[in-house]
């Protein structure tokens, strides 16, 4: 980092703290504040990412290429391949490890309703032997039968709908009312309680802290021995952003080189929702999270408290950004790209590559697509040839019973058939409109 | 082969065939009746299988191993990397490509209601820049909202509701019921009307054909280098067999120098259910397919021309088996072994793989898991030490909106519960009950 982190603190006091809470892993605590420039990846977690198919391929996007005739020359990493068809398993791997390293028998997390980070985090666990604990809201988990069925009759996974009784919190809000459909207020609630309180478990967590984007790096680690190989220098590096974790995890090396001076004409691109919009139309100051966090202050990009209309892209409807990918903005690092709710965009993004190269995006990655398009789109107006890369996060096995989120955007389908897959290229660079920020 | 295989036949007449109908691309057709030892693979197919990520990893199963507390050494195939998570991408690929380089605008092939195969075709049609013609029955079509949507409005597919009027026999049909729900027999006999007519379309097949089993000895040849460089040498191989294309692709390098006598002691095991067990039960005799094969006779084993229950495992329900595994097991090259329709020793077998090695077989592969399973816990049982061979096949995210298959299972769940993790491999050994033919 160009200047050291602003430091976290106690909420209250004020005070510093240089520890996370005992409810995490005593290597995510230590390497939450570390400093140093390398971290050895300990064998069994290399093992495992083997396991998994890392190093994932780097593929040349030739055929989009193509399909946009542009000069620019398009990379994406392939973080679909993993059985669970998401980069989280880059981060649920070493924290399953760390806790079984350190004795515990558990692991416990929250589980949306639909992101499949829970199913990830489940599938590390068993990886390394322990029992996966998830937190999951009752109504979720009504409305997703399939999901309840994988955690409890597949993965054996200690599934609490809550509120439950295991907690304080649980019992109370069921007392008020024994029908509480729980949000995920009470599910983070459950959670802290549960993992002050367990002897044999211990709390982890998938984005936002710089532990879990230090785990990431692999991704941009892998890259830039790729790149390499081949004599290839990106200029133009895209990722979606949620907490952050994927665009930091691709960036990481590349920033390090270009603070250094060793590269530049490089542009890092993080690509925002407008109904979360945090490091283009955010504030940067200290913020609390919930759960297991909450006595905590960090200083990161927050955009709003009041509750957003839900998009299809879930995993990137964060309102708080990783307080590292935060300050990098905040020094002016990090350029954005804003589109509009509506989402049209990103469905012809998500539709243009899966035609042309063959592979279904996860709606968060087609975010990143749609502004590697519109770079390259761009970059042929003016005659550049630029060499994107991005890297593309899918949907695989475990979107269980859960609808297509794509048809979520059903309602553009009169839009969409005028749309013929030959003709689109016009159409690609006529109606985007995305917001420049900066 | 260690003899020809036997002629095919022009129904009626019986006179002896040697190319296929018009309906499949040339190349297709030649490739049935090739008889050189190799044929080498066009570098654009090449291209796209490492698009795809091939070579798959070939993983030792350490984690299954230990918890059957095992001699045997196990070794799976990781053939739910593709994007669309199943080995049929690998005939899908060279298919759509011979149908481009003959110059074909179109791929036409059916679609069932459950099966990722139309998607894998789709897919691989889009690679090779075509459009998809897929037949899907009706009521398949209003079962699956999710799988039309993602055929229609995401890949642009060419979709035919079955019966439809773009065929004499669909509109005959719908004459007679407007309301016509379709069925594999309307989807199979529109097909092969379209193929017949179509000047700028081709039909492709994704299974049973020796042109398609070829096609996947890209898993086998794989392999062989694979446990070449680790100076392993399988003792048993296994995979379940519908029509027998993943099975056969496993096996055909070993069967080959198992015939030169260049290996001995192995067994080529194929997985059969109770309610398609062909190769153990059924009577090897000339037959015919459905659709475009309608006019020819091959020499097969079928197992039975009555309905059967459904099972999870669909793609295993399969009541003929390829000419050419057929020929083996007739020459007594192939063992079998069949397991009972109500799927119980699958789901097991399912859930301990989860558990263990942390994917989601599809069902059909969780048939080989389990077979594998058995063979681990019998050496175990001798004081043998075999190494035993799979190829795992994914759910990936073609599962839109069909319901997890597992949960067909759901009725026994009342037996899972008394399954604890830990104290499985009792109950497996204990609970076996596979029906071992001849």
């Amino acid at each position: 980092m160009p200047e050291p982190l602003p430091p976290y603190r106690e909420i209250g006091t004020e005070k510093e703290v240089r520890r996370l809470p005992e409810t995490y892993t005593k290597t995510a605590s230590q390497l939450e504040f570390a400093e140093e420039r390398w971290i050895p990846i300990p064998d069994d977690v290399l093992a495992a990412y083997i396991h998994c198919g890392r190093p994932t391929p780097l593929i040349r996007a030739h055929r989009l290429e193509e399909f946009l005739k542009t000069p620019a020359r398009i990379y994406y990493k392939c973080e679909d391949l993993p059985p669970a068809g998401t980069f989280k398993t880059n981060t649920a791997i070493p924290q399953a490890y760390w806790a079984m390293k350190e004795g515990y028998k558990r692991t416990i997390f929250i589980g949306g309703s639909g992101t499949r980070t829970k199913f990830v985090n489940v599938f590390a666990a068993r990886l390394f032997g322990l029992t996966p604990t998830v937190f999951m809201a009752r109504e979720d988990c009504e409305r997703n039968p399939d999901q309840v069925f994988a955690l409890r009759n597949m993965f054996d996974a200690d599934l609490v709908e809550s509120p439950s009784n295991r907690t304080e919190t649980g019992r109370k809000l069921l007392k008020e009312n024994p029908a509480h459909p729980g949000s995920s207020i009470t599910v983070e609630q459950e959670l802290a309680e549960e993992a002050r309180h367990a002897k044999d478990g211990v709390s982890i967590i998938s984005s936002f802290l710089n532990h879990v984007l230090l785990t990431q790096t692999i991704i941009g680690l892998e890259l830039k021995k790729q790149l390499e190989s081949i004599n290839e220098k990106p200029t133009v590096m895209v990722a979606s952003v949620g907490a952050g974790s994927h665009f930091s995890g691709l960036i990481s090396p590349f920033m390090h080189d270009y603070l250094k001076k060793k590269t530049t004409d490089m542009k890092f691109l993080g690509v925002e929702s407008e109904t979360s919009s945090k490091l283009t139309n955010g504030v940067y100051d200290y913020v609390s999270q919930p759960g297991p966090l909450a006595c905590i202050l960090v200083k990161a990009y927050r955009f709003s408290d009041i509750p957003q209309p839900p998009i299809t892209a879930r995993g990137i409807q964060v309102q708080t950004t990783a307080p590292i990918l935060s300050l990098l903005r905040h020094l002016g690092l990090i350029d954005t790209r804003v589109y509009p709710k509506d989402e049209r965009a990103i469905f012809e993004a998500a539709r243009i590559f899966l035609q042309t190269e063959g592979r279904l995006p996860a709606p968060e990655s087609a975010y990143s697509i749609r502004a590697v398009i519109d770079e390259a789109l761009e970059a042929k107006k003016n005659g550049e040839r630029p060499v994107i890369v991005t890297s593309v996060s899918g949907m695989a096995f475990l979107d269980f019973g859960e609808k297509n989120r794509y048809r979520n955007l059903a309602s553009l389908t009169e839009a969409q058939t005028q749309l013929k897959y030959r003709g689109l290229v016009e159409l690609v660079s006529e109606t985007v409109d995305p917001t420049h920020p900066g």
